[in-house]
């Protein structure tokens, strides 16, 4: 359970371009062991067919599902669940159907905890059944009704016949943040000793911070010996936090979705999830994904449930590897490490440095100079970069505008020249 | 510097809705007091026109950064951080404009820590300017080539000018957590004892995590008497988490930016973070906060930089609120605490409870059923819930679909009966 093999990658926030940090060995955290962490062995359970069909603008036919479970799977992840076969006869059709396609990642699928929906789930020939019950006081009160006691019983009796099977099986609790710790614990321990895979966490609401999650996974890590799932809502903007810190404090899995999309605003999206872990755990992530393959999941899914990639979205975001102030563009051009924690050719992206901006600088406008062929001095190019700047002033510049000043600089200069 | 009197509030993530959890005392981590935590007395330096402008797409007319500053004024943030106005001349302009509005924010500008830049900023007016260099290995090789002594030396002769203006200033490093920590430390003491305001914390690369920050800023804490300001970016995930566990761990401040716009992917975005704060410190952030007007200000300047409201934004997310799930449909009718941490009529936004997808639950479909007057029994809503569930099976529902299955079933029974 203790991952200390990648523990000194997992801390250090560089080691993703090629110049190492010549500070390396002072600079903050870098090489602090971590006995609890799972950071460089963590799995993936991808829930864009479950979770994500929670999402409102989703309706998967069976051929956007096959084929959003086929690019998973070869994009590296461990798992892939599925929405209940209970929910309706076509989920029901689409579950079987995908456990016969014989992917690399298993199959699972997500069931309330009862005897009836886990001998359907087994019937469609998953490899793992995932139980899901409300622990928390709200869903107990307003949802289910029932008591710890009858949750306990329950989900044993379900747990030993999904086992007796031969299938794996999950018991998760739902709303775990704010279900009372004593019987959350009392319940995973039990649930443990009869033998389940794994144990979940889930921060149903959205509403847990990285350091309850730290903790709660943390004295859980304490409690039982199976692997520990973990599954954030991104309601405070926290999913992503959330998740690292889970795997830090010993949980194994994270659940995640295509772009995030599940109940609404979402869970841990697959892509910030990557670029997370291609930074805390380098190797085992570049080694592990086809990370080149992102982009056309994000891209697919997008236009299965008709959203636009998100201007901000980590990795594949319009913009996020564009560099526009003055002072980064000058440093990107000499070393990108020294504003890029993220390679972006590792995803096949490209970086982006603007020079339209009035915050431009003259070493980026050098750099295109140098692009566009011509040779200046640095004092003629700061004299192009004060004119750049002086009609960026006035309105937005594209590339084109920015070219155009430079080559009318140029060929003032020549004519000057009497060239 | 101890914000404990907010202590409970901040680590309970309930309290949004108006029941209480009967739970709570025992739920895990309410009720435990943390005495470096500032959750409860955080302030935010609204950093839309500085960092916001080195967003891509960013450029911003002096009419729309008023607007911009006088909107955020009155949102109730309580700094406002402009670009340099070493930038250009326009933007030496706009600062001495801005600072001349009379805003109740205070303005600040973000200047390269010289003697030179901080004239400048003086000259504008502005109520405080923000002193940055950067100490990184990287940046001081690539970018601009000092050592820390002569960083240090430079740092606090003019830290005493701008003290000596009557003006506040902030010292801040750049690429803070990949800089030597004994540095940093040493640096930071320094400019306290000099009497910066502020020290200043950035993850200029977005590669920290919740528990690097959560540490960095509690050894901090114990080293500098001033306040302490964090910048975290987002290329990873984890600029609101950052920003929690910066809070918990004794910083005092957190730039924000709307929508995070910024440099790449950007920073924490100030409606995030909101949702965030509503959940940790719900009575400080409501009665500070002009919560209402955030959807107006997201969208004026999502119209400004030409982007989307991205789809997953937290609070304003177009499906931000909408419930979808049977399971979740059912308990969040009966009690919205069920599936919501927050309260989305404090941000004047309506909850939607999904009936159109296969997904859907007898419960929400009953809901809707009374909505629009009509009459039946737990079976028959069941019954036509079915065929609900049937016809989302085949294709994607429109919520006048679902209607229409409704008005049929009640039609057909209404005949039946000879009505």
């Amino acid at each position: 359970m203790c991952g200390t093999e990648n523990g000194v990658a997992s801390q250090a926030p560089n080691g993703t371009h090629p110049p190492p940090n010549p500070n390396a060995a002072t600079a903050p955290y870098h090489g602090v062991e971590d006995h609890l962490s799972n950071v460089g062995r963590y799995k993936i359970i991808e829930s864009t067919l479950r979770e994500g069909e929670q999402f409102a603008n989703a309706f998967f036919t069976t051929e956007q599902k096959i084929k959003i479970a086929t690019m998973l799977s070869d994009f590296g992840v461990d798992y892939l669940e599925l929405t209940s076969p209970v929910s309706s006869p076509q989920s029901y059709e689409d579950c079987k159907t995908i456990c016969k396609l014989g992917l690399k990642a298993k199959v699972l699928t997500h069931v309330r905890c009862n005897m009836e929906d886990a001998k359907k789930a087994v019937e469609c020939g998953v490899d793992g059944v995932d139980l899901v019950i409300g622990t928390s006081s709200f869903l107990r009160q307003y949802s289910h009704g029932k008591s710890m006691a009858m949750i306990q019983t329950t989900a044993i009796e379900v747990i030993e016949y999904v086992k007796s099977k031969g299938v794996e099986v999950r018991f998760s609790s739902e709303d775990s943040f704010r279900s009372d710790l004593v019987d959350l614990l009392t319940l995973y321990k039990a649930v443990d000793k009869a033998g389940v895979n794994r144990v979940g966490v889930a921060d149903t609401v959205g509403g847990a911070t990285p350091r309850m999650t730290y903790d709660l996974i943390r004295t859980l890590r304490g409690v039982v010996g199976c692997d520990i799932e973990t599954h954030f809502h991104d309601d405070t903007g926290c999913a992503v936090g959330n998740a690292i810190s889970a795997l830090e404090a010993g949980a194994t899995h994270v659940d995640t979705s295509v772009l995030g999309i599940g109940e609404r605003n979402g869970i841990t999206p697959l892509g910030a999830m990557m670029a997370r872990m291609v930074v805390s755990a380098p190797e085992y992530t570049k080694t592990k994904y086809n990370l080149k393959m992102l982009k056309d999941i994000e891209e697919y899914v997008a236009s299965c449930v008709q959203v636009n990639i998100p201007f901000n979205n980590p990795i594949t975001g319009a913009t996020a590897f564009t560099h526009k102030a003055g002072i980064h563009a000058k440093a990107i051009l000499a070393n990108p490490s020294t504003y890029e924690i993220i390679d972006p050719s590792l995803f096949g992206i490209n970086r982006y440095v603007s020079i339209t901006s009035r915050l431009t600088g003259w070493n980026a406008v050098k750099s295109r100079v140098v692009q566009l062929g011509y040779e200046l001095t640095d004092d003629q190019i700061k004299e192009v970069t004060a004119k750049i700047k002086q009609m960026a002033d006035i309105r937005p510049l594209a590339i084109d505008d920015t070219d155009s000043i430079i080559h009318a600089y140029n060929m003032n200069l020549r004519e000057e020249k009497g060239i």
